[in-house]
């Protein structure tokens, strides 16, 4: 952690009253102190220098490109202020990670900018910074450097996060070609029904939903479940892909967009939960928030016919389900069709903040 | 620019209100309107894909290691509102500079995250945009990719910076030993004067100072000149370096504590520009703030008494001035000492967020 980081304490032999304190001038302040007990533990990259210096240094292994992104997360637009900060630290990192994924780039490690109000209670961080660092761990991907500022209103949680791949094999949202087919890991749509729940406090009566099922949708717009096993999987079969993170219509369009193509996609095909199943049930317009909805990181990808067994097989043996869900077509446009062939107008086809 | 960056448009086959708009589906949304508008423009790498997919890719130079750091401006904390959108977009970039040129390395390109509320004026981001392009041509440093999102409130702008150095190379605030020599870049304490000026009406009158003389201090709160052209130079020369960006007193206390050793300063060497040293003259009181206010962004560097001169040269061909002020000692601590060398106590010896 870089700049801002501290009130250096000892330019003066005097002892004055801002001295005064049990901290030591060779401990630094307490930012310092703050930075050395939650995040130096997350800083296990040698060139991030266990967070003493203003910058990392790391040499890119050879023959690799860099995969570079970077995502946020603010309170009140991207997670709610009551959530546990323990998820929105891994919401913050996760939301990248699934970037990553989806371009089959294996995490090398993370920058973090966070502004945070004086209100926030006192073992906020220490909560948060736990989760971040499980995750770090859990993805291989440590904590290379950072920023930490007061923040006079919302929570802002930046990261700027790093992969690797072999040189040239980044997968592009560009590479669908008409004829291939679509895929989609896990279930789509269970983050957006988890948003409704924590909103609309009937919809759980409404869709006749048990607990766990509660629970399933709630957990999945809290906790994003990066695709990250299946990199390497798709780095070798996939033409194209892209992670859902602004809903799986409008994300498939983007994908066909950048690559000059269309896609016909099955409703029925698309992979529920039991959860979202009996939402839509219940409910038949949820599916509209289904594929609209945002905050699935899953990942659509375009995959020739014959690749599409060898990426499942990989993608079982990691893990993660892959689904087909329909193909690509010479275009233009993204169809979600129904059972009647219809294709579904939506009132607005992904999340957009502007 | 990658995720939150859309409304799809095309899903659906049946015009619905929503997609009455002037724009094809073949444009995207508005955002991504905004995004190839202005911020495509400085996306001159060709690994940025020119803001088309979710990440960039880069190759990294062979044998060098990659220099990362990130740092952000909050509106209220590190810029005021009123400040022109041009330079809140230069001043974030080249605060991050800063630090690479600090740090010996050779701007690569950066990644962005910003949030915007939506009260801006219509040409603010256009502003931004603009400033933020002439800054990236101007340092050789291409925007890689990035984040847009809304902000319930401040304005924020984050950075990610990458630079090169030969592997191996990048200069550490660890390093320092006794018997070197402390240098400073530039002159030091316009930026927080600047910002006295601005918050303190009288401030002017006092100090007697001409409108040459405000718009000196002025300018340089609002726009850091990052050292940039003195990177190779100090990576030569330098045992050890840091940006000053919490005030000289404070920076040179952690470059010290980092190194394992002290400093002696003579403030009567500290380089004050003609402004500064007006300011002090009429308010003597205003060497704290000189010294231990913010924003300088200035190079503190130690280096070996027989590197002066080369380090000296090098830096005026490449158009900056280096100043020595100080020595470096077997510490503890960093004392600047007055003309009866008494060390100065400082209420607060750099700025802190926490």
């Amino acid at each position: 952690m870089a700049k801002h980081d501290d009130e250096a304490a000892n330019s003066a032999p005097v002892p004055t009253p801002a001295r005064a304190s049990a901290r030591s001038p060779a401990e630094g302040s307490a930012e310092d102190h703050l930075i050395a007990t939650y995040f130096r533990p997350l800083a296990t990259h040698p060139g991030a220098f266990d967070l003493t210096d203003d910058a990392a240094a790391i040499a890119p292994p050879p023959g690799c490109d860099l995969v570079l992104n970077t995502d946020g997360v603010i309170s009140n637009v991207h997670f709610l202020p009551e959530d546990p900060a323990d998820t929105v630290a891994r919401k913050a990192l996760r939301i990248n990670l699934s970037d990553l994924a989806a371009k089959g780039a294996v995490p090398l490690g993370f920058l973090l900018s966070i502004g945070l109000p004086a209100s926030l209670p006192a073992d906020w961080l220490k909560s948060f910074a736990r989760g971040l660092r499980e995750d770090a761990e859990r993805y291989r991907c440590p904590l290379l450097g950072g920023d930490t500022d007061r923040s006079p209103g919302a929570i802002t949680v930046y990261v700027a996060a790093l992969g690797t791949v072999p040189h040239g094999s980044m997968v592009r949202r560009k590479g669908a070609q008409a004829g291939e087919v679509v895929v989609a890991t896990g279930t789509v749509g269970d983050a957006a029904l988890g948003l409704v729940l924590r909103q609309d406090a009937a919809a759980a009566g409404r869709w006749k939903l048990d607990a766990a099922m509660q629970d399933h949708l709630l957990s999945r717009y809290l906790l994003p479940q990066p695709r990250t096993a299946i990199a390497q999987a798709l780095r070798r079969h996939a033409s194209a892909a892209i992670d859902v993170s602004d809903g799986v219509a409008g994300d498939l369009a983007k994908l066909c967009r950048a690559s000059g193509v269309g896609a016909e996609v099955a409703i029925s095909d698309v992979p529920l939960s039991p959860a979202a199943r009996q939402a839509v049930a219940a409910e038949p317009a949820m599916i509209e928030t289904i594929l609209t909805g945002g905050d699935d990181f899953e990942v659509i990808a375009t995959v020739a016919p014959g690749w599409l067994e060898g990426l499942r097989r990989e993608a079982v043996a990691a893990g993660v389900t892959i689904t087909r869900i329909g193909e690509v077509t010479s275009g233009p446009g993204a169809h979600f069709r129904d059972a009647a062939g219809r294709a579904l107008a939506f009132r607005r086809p992904s999340y957009s903040h502007f």
